[in-house]
């Protein structure tokens, strides 16, 4: 009998609840909006009937390995509490995992929505080729994930991974965490849309303003798109978004001296807006990157680089675009289960059916 | 028959070199002076005759478990090549490890200084109680190494753990590594007499500028006498090597959430005049610090601090002193040769011996 887990992605605008075999393969998935003011009774209710849907329908034919949970914000591992979590008000210091036990009647693993993410792009993703990856997830906020050694690295409480809040400018905007000039303050969606504001603020930015007038729901897309016609001022402010991005990739390339380093979230389809100033940046900054890439300047961004006079290893450090898109986390949910009761096809069959 | 290893300790003023048995008790410790200036081959050739004098000697009633050696700079794990050593001039691109071999006609385990610090500090220090630790060495240079799970992380080319060219400040002070506001820059004993000199420059530092011109030979270490006697301008210069380390340390314990973050090497050693100011910054900047310790704001520095608003899980982070001194490197490298050959005590036996 073959298996199948459940995994489950809980965003700030959507609730996305799927059945995944072994391989990957999403059998059905479903979808609510779940409003931000929404009660969080009511999520969970939907969340719970949803999962035991899928687990009737799919535990017919197929072994259920267990059902895996993504939320965003701080949870503590031990107790299974969601201490904070800024997109989910009413969620502080919930108990969470025990709850959704409670409700189902069964075991559940609550991880942060960004491990979740980090562990999908490393099962099936950017990652599928290394035992290691680095994420970092550009949406309402920045997240980060570390997989090492094929698991994820939770720390001692399962507060780790929090690279979003990593100081690119100890004297920058004030953060929501406390600290002033994280990561968050310039390469998330909220950041995005700030920096577009202030550019209209001092009336740098005509377009943007033109934008904003004509549309109330004014986004880090709309910048995006602006900068993509080619307007100067939201260009700036992705390149201001992929120089944060390169300081914080620059330092984690010299801590970690990982192969692959992946950027996912909503804001990464602004790719080609950000990532040559990332990359330069990079380049500029991490001896290491500089050290591993001197002859292989890999990934999108070649015709930026002239080649660095130092020796390669052979093992050129990868930053790159996530490949999972917005499945990343419901993927990487699923996936947890199946590692932790050790439910898994070996790894070369896997890759020989998702290629 | 009982085992022993031998650890070297290859500094940019001194060579240890040391029989060390599974307790972790330096049976006999050589030390002779390495003079920046002197040839390469001759300190090989002294490296060599200490280790196959303690070889012999020891040799003879106990088992020789292997030879592990720490140096500063680059290795590349796989080649065993010395990539880049800034207080080895000469050295670089030099292969050390298998010339270490050939010489010795053994296997020899060559190490980055840092991290063979960090595994000692991890074996009977600061990170004993610990599975993991992240350590700074403030010396010459600011170096770093990363326990993770027991072992060294080397990342995939053996260059991980490179956390003094963790960025600081994107606009701070030209770096050797070609970054800018390198921890570095801030934090070891170069930066600490640079720091002074500007100081003495602007005509804001008296004391300092006196003690310059009364000894040729001006160094961090009399910055530090200064600051003890209170003289506020050396104050203020380890202030802001505290705050630089508070900047990176917050974004670590973010990153990592480990029990346990040890600072060691000679500039370490004011403590006193560095560390209030460090760990008020972690505290206002990393809120995993502030989630972990709420109730228990530890080491050395409490009456800062007022206990923050948040909930604590029990599992305080700490942020300490190192606590072999000099001789963690070294015990740390004897240490490396025990865990790869699987020469080595039961843990709670050596715990029992340690204290």
């Amino acid at each position: 009998m073959t298996s199948f887990a459940i995994g489950v992605d809980l965003g700030g605008t959507n609730l996305r609840v799927a059945a995944v075999d072994t391989r990957g393969v999403i059998l059905e998935k479903i979808t609510t909006g779940t409003e931000v003011a929404r009660p969080r009774d009511q999520v969970l209710d939907e969340m719970c009937v949803a999962i035991s849907g899928l687990a009737a329908k799919f535990g017919k034919s197929k072994h259920l390995a267990g059902i895996g949970v993504g939320i965003p914000g701080i949870i503590d591992m031990h107790s299974g509490m969601l201490h904070e979590s800024p997109n989910l008000p009413g969620w502080q210091d919930y108990p969470v995992r025990s709850e959704l036990e409670r409700r189902l009647g069964t075991k559940v693993i609550l991880e942060n929505d960004a491990n979740s993410a980090c562990m999908g792009e490393k099962w099936l993703g950017a990652g599928s080729e290394s035992d290691h990856l680095c994420m970092l997830t550009l949406g309402t906020g920045v997240g980060g994930g570390l997989v090492l050694d094929g698991k994820i690295w939770h720390g001692m409480t399962g507060m780790a991974g929090e690279l979003g809040h990593t100081t690119v400018d100890p004297q920058g905007p004030q953060c929501g965490c406390g600290n002033r000039g994280c990561l968050e303050q310039y390469a998330s969606a909220t950041a995005i849309k700030r920096m577009a504001m202030e550019a209209i603020e001092i009336g740098e930015a005509p377009q943007l303003a033109y934008a904003m007038n004509r549309n109330p729901e004014f986004s880090a897309k709309m910048v995006y798109e602006l900068a993509e016609q080619g307007d100067e001022p939201a260009q700036q402010i992705f390149r201001k978004a992929g120089q944060a991005l390169g300081v914080v990739l620059a330092s984690l390339v010299n801590t970690f001296n990982m192969r692959v380093y992946v950027i996912g979230g909503g804001v990464s389809s602004a790719w080609k807006a950000f990532a040559p100033t990332m990359l330069e940046e990079v380049q500029k900054r991490s001896f290491v990157y500089v050290a591993t890439n001197a002859a292989d300047l890999s990934v999108a961004n070649q015709g930026n680089h002239a080649p660095a006079k130092t020796r390669s290893s052979g093992w050129p450090t990868l930053i790159t675009q996530a490949q999972l898109g917005s499945d990343a986390g419901l993927i990487g949910a699923a996936r947890l289960p199946m590692l932790a009761n050790g439910v898994h096809l070996p790894e070369q069959e896997v890759k020989t059916i998702v290629k």
